[in-house]
């Protein structure tokens, strides 16, 4: 009995090590299977809703759905029991966007209609992101994490600003042109507003009176100047990242290990030592 | 009677400092507050205009309306007698559309339709950006308004280009396609050569005859190349905001003259030399 | 008789300076009240194009049209007799521009419709650019001009490059789309594709067929990269000129009058004499 | 019987010289007709596919196709007989275009149709790039392309970001929108938010569920933001090239070290002594 534990315990472990670690090559390829899978499942969902081709091949579709949700049924259950807080997983972002990506498929015989909700499987794309984590990205996205990260607090004002002009423009537009243009309501024409400065243009709105045609090219050119602003806080980020990869010696102080030197820095700047030795 | 004036003044004072201060705990509040009702108020109206909406619950909204106005009527007066000079605020920006806010409903008494009028309301959503003076955020949006009046001179001359190279595409544009095109008149050929220039393009109005496709190919193409004017503007001004604000400090080493050091630097990086002495 | 010819020579002597001068209040006046009336002339053309007001107003336009064309005819001819060579004006940009003008109105005695030519007034527009010389504006404009022409080089390389890529996307998307898709050439497909990768997006011409969404989708995604190149051209243009002026020096060497010194130079870069003394 | 293959020999060599090579008047003349000619060829495919003009001069068009097509046939075997190893050329990148772009005429004796597929022949265009290595345009392309190679590794991350944000928004859309609105499918959800996030808006599918428009507003601003991003990337690396290539001697001052001297400076900013010994 006590060996038959041992046994267990040890195919725990090594489940532990495949699917959460990433060190071992079992590890890697567990990876790189489950995100084929994970894009596979959703190219499944995506075929399935066109019709022409779900009238022609729906039992395939259907079976390789209930293939590919047996194996994340395993895979969810193999977490589970793989880990040592089970409840901490099962009740994390990802634990909750696995059990929603089995979920409907089971649902689906109790319910009609139900197989639609697989769609929330294209949650799970959000794991590719651990892609980005790979050596050869990393520095990449690093860069532009921090850029973006940096110009935070300058698009928040800068949203938020944009969000009291929209309302304020959304509210005069519907005033000026009224229900017979397609303005039939305040959030209307806060809509209108936004796909206007944003330069999207979808033209499912769009003014017909001489004063909303005019309202509506200043709100244009407007937002052609206010399209500058993010441009510019992520840009200027971006360049000084950009710039300070270039400026400074990515070597560390051999004493102190602190970084960031200039690239003709002879002194370290936080222990003072020499850089040259 | 002495005594009751000075109760009456010693209120007066009280609501100066609840209404105009921000330094006392209760000024603060007043201030959330009141942008809470100023956004409640404004939603009211939006949901007036939904008439599905409206339809359903007319009378809460009405009477929510009426009690936000008392609200918005009381904060009226009490603005004006706690202030030592009345005029001054009623005749300033904020007081008069403080007013309109209030108006249209009581004048609706008088008149049919003027409810509507009470989207002037949505200007008071300008005392919001009073939130942008708190000093979360008073840094990153001084910063980008520096940004943007250094690019103003600039701005000026770029949109004064714009307009003339508008006017003259757009006349052009209506002679070539002409009424049946929807080109119905020269300000319909410059509202198009707006809507073509910003990317916007709602589609409303566009060229049918091959000469008119070719002008405006070339149009989107300069487009394409202006877009990016203001953007630079805007980029060069910001980066030079950031790159002034960066992590270096401008504070040279008193060994040597050395300078662009980062801000928690300790040591010289070209002499090593204590920089904290 | 000599005194006659004197007296005219007095007048076109006085007719050039205010015409042709700025250095005079007479001169300057001139020069306002010429661009009011071009503004107003265009405007005049405008509201002829809008039916419903051509339609109320059609004598008062009429007559303003004359009293303007009178002016401009006086003032053409002032132009000739005051200048000493009078070919060089009647042929140059403006001379002609000058004439094209005030013709259709003269034209329309013999030939019905053809004031609809004034449109080409809107050229004279062109004359506004001279107030960018403007002491106020000159140092902004001339710095914009600076970037727009360091720019020029790399953007007719890129509008080269962006010129290929239509014609090959424009050629395929005619080939996978057809005709019953709108795509009714090859003209046609280059001038969607214009339309996709400059973002202005239409929506009169758009892609049905699956194929021809996915290559429309790569397309766009395709522009959404490109617009960043011009951009990102001039952007690098404007902070090199901003930069260079906050970085550099105003004060001339006063030795050799060289300028562009380093904010901190000690020594005139070109004469090697101490800029402090 | 040798002097003739001799002669033959001669007539291989000098066709090499001339196809090839760039360095004879005969080989630059060359390359001018050809691209000449490629421009002709396309044009003339184009005017085939506007219907009204084949209509009328669909005798003419097929007559230069066929003397065009005789030219790129003798250019091709050409190619072949003077080239050392000619299976390289048949099989390289611009041999196949070659063949394809003759292939289509002679093609069309068997099969009705295959001329529209002369449009293959629009890829013979690539060989315009060539241009872009004449020293004019040289340093220009070199500049731009340095940049965009620096920054291909950002732009790989955030296009695999936005694919990913891409398909979770066109999945939720389908649900939202449903198939009335014109989201027909998952992929259709994929195709109206690539529409959207890079701001083209055709508006052949736009959200009419307020739900739906709440969320496309989402959208809008999230691409104002991510636009920002590829126009920080590109703009930080031309910034980059466009410093470093800038009116600054990199070549520090002999005598005290300084930096940052003209292109033409003769004398050390910092310290006066002469930058020419």
């Amino acid at each position: 009995m006590h060996k038959i534990k041992s046994k267990y315990d040890i195919f725990k472990q090594k489940a532990h090590i495949i699917i959460y670690g990433t060190s071992t090559k079992a590890g890697r390829y567990f990876d790189l299977i489950l995100l084929a899978l994970i894009l596979l499942s959703i190219l499944l969902v995506m075929m399935e809703t066109v019709t022409e081709f779900d009238f022609k091949y729906h039992a395939e579709l259907v079976l390789l759905e209930w293939i590919i949700t047996g194996f994340f049924t395993i895979e969810y259950f193999l977490r589970i029991i793989s880990i040592n807080k089970p409840w901490k997983y099962i009740l994390s972002f990802y634990g909750i966007i696995d059990l929603l990506a089995i979920l409907p498929m089971y649902l689906s015989f109790f319910f009609i209609g139900t197989s639609i909700l697989s769609v929330v499987r294209s949650l799970r794309l959000l794991r590719l992101f651990k892609i980005l984590n790979h050596p050869q990205f990393s520095s990449q996205s690093v860069q532009l994490r921090k850029a973006i990260n940096a110009s935070r607090g300058k698009i928040v004002v800068f949203i938020y600003f944009v969000l009291i002009i929209t309302i304020i423009i959304g509210s005069v537009m519907y005033v000026v042109e009224g229900k017979q243009s397609g303005f039939t309501s305040i959030p209307a024409g806060i809509y209108w507003t936004i796909v206007t400065l944003t330069t999207v243009g979808y033209g499912d709105i769009s003014p017909v009176t001489p004063l909303g045609q005019f309202i509506a090219s200043f709100v244009m050119i407007l937002g052609y100047g206010i399209i500058a602003v993010p441009t510019g806080i992520v840009t200027a980020e971006i360049a000084k990242t950009v710039q300070r990869d270039s400026n400074h010696s990515h070597i560390p102080c051999k004493d102190c290990g602190a970084e960031e030197h200039h690239d003709n820095a002879k002194f370290c700047h936080s222990c003072g030592s020499s850089l040259l030795k």
